[in-house]
């Protein structure tokens, strides 16, 4: 596996310090890519002063407008959260997040792993382009992890993984899933349909394409099967009504 | 075991700010005892603001001289260090350092894990105190963790060893999936819907229905899903032609 293919997304990181420590955190575990979405402020002073030795990371880091840009290629996306949400998704642990991400890389792909912004976390729809939810197992009464420690205790798993080969938590689908960016044109075909017939009127839309992502999402499909699913849709969709 | 039995102690930490998010770092893994040998500067402000949720353990901190007061009443000590060392002790990885700490409490007997100053880390003569060193495995080239991140590694992996046995690794999906009649009763329905369009002629029927059956078992849809799946194939039907 490489190192080089998992790469962290922080998504409107408020503080500069964080930043700073997220990339010294990672480097301390062999990981290089630090991808940051719409930061407060960057490149900045104190990011440089807390990443001490891993000053190189934040000069490579990637800035982007938004999150699509960040993991547009990835067929596996995992997000980072503290809270258990209404709709749950697939949840890995810390251990089976980094085992899952070093089975991915293995064979060839890029991997993300996303966190949000350090006083809410991931937005719900941020979460839902993510194939799992990993929740690091912690004190349920206060489990607010500083975001340098989450980041440094999940790329701790990534190193320990990546050196102590396991037995893959997770079933690898035969063939290539599809990328983040096919499943999203895939959603909008999918919403267009069941628009042109009148199911996501009223207060639903949101609530159930989130349940539709979740559902397709879990299943990985292949570049076939997304083909098939889309015929699917034709078939739904009502023309010229 | 008890999580109150396993004391974190820190020698001369000379940033109040390290102090806070240590405390943080040990309350979300369930920690709660903290000793500080002769801080620069405590309690502080600095020290209250870095650990948000977790001001508690800073109130109940023991601030004492030398480290000997710290530990005298421990059987076990365990000394972080990311050097290894001219005269090597035994020494633990995190994980063994978490297990073992958890084996000992379990006894009834308080045991403590010893960190340096920021800078240098532990002095000989202190490590000597030490039943193990703890290596938290690292970058070879970049070993240099803060202060409060390798207390929330070790702390996560105490935390981990006292809920064992861990998570299981097959995945548990969220919800109850459908049982395999529901899904038999979901792909009959499937197959008519296509049926109705004339998707399913000629030769490719079986083919294409056991695509399907790959992609839609694989998500395994809970009963709530499978409902929805429900209305998308009597979109699909083309009623009465």
């Amino acid at each position: 596996m490489a190192f080089d293919d998992i790469r962290i997304v922080l998504i409107e990181p408020a503080h500069p310090g964080n930043i700073g420590a997220v990339a010294r955190a990672m480097k301390t575990m062999s990981l290089s890519r630090l991808v940051l979405v719409r930061p407060s402020s960057f490149p900045s002073e104190q990011a440089d002063r807390r990443a001490m030795g891993a000053i190189d990371l934040l000069q490579r880091a990637r800035v982007v407008d938004d999150l699509d840009q960040a993991i547009g290629d990835c067929r596996l996306v995992i997000g980072g959260s503290a809270r258990a949400r209404t709709f749950p998704h697939s949840v890995l642990d810390a251990r089976q997040c980094g085992a899952r991400l070093v089975e991915e890389t293995a064979m060839g792909e890029p991997a993300a792993l996303v966190f949000g912004p350090e006083r809410t976390g991931l937005a719900n729809q941020d979460l839902d382009r993510c194939t799992y939810q990993v929740l690091i197992p912690a004190n349920e009464a206060f489990s607010s992890l500083n975001l340098a420690s989450a980041v440094q205790l999940i790329c701790y798993e990534i190193f320990l993984a990546a050196h102590e080969p396991v037995a893959p938590v997770v079933l690898a689908p035969a063939e290539r899933p599809s990328s983040q960016a096919e499943m999203e044109y895939f959603y909008e075909h999918l919403e267009r349909a069941l628009d042109s017939r009148g199911f996501l009127d009223g207060e639903m839309r949101e609530v159930t394409m989130m349940k539709l992502r979740r559902l397709f999402g879990r299943s990985r499909p292949n570049s076939g099967e997304l083909k098939l699913l889309r015929t699917l849709m034709r078939f739904i969709h009502r023309e010229g009504e």
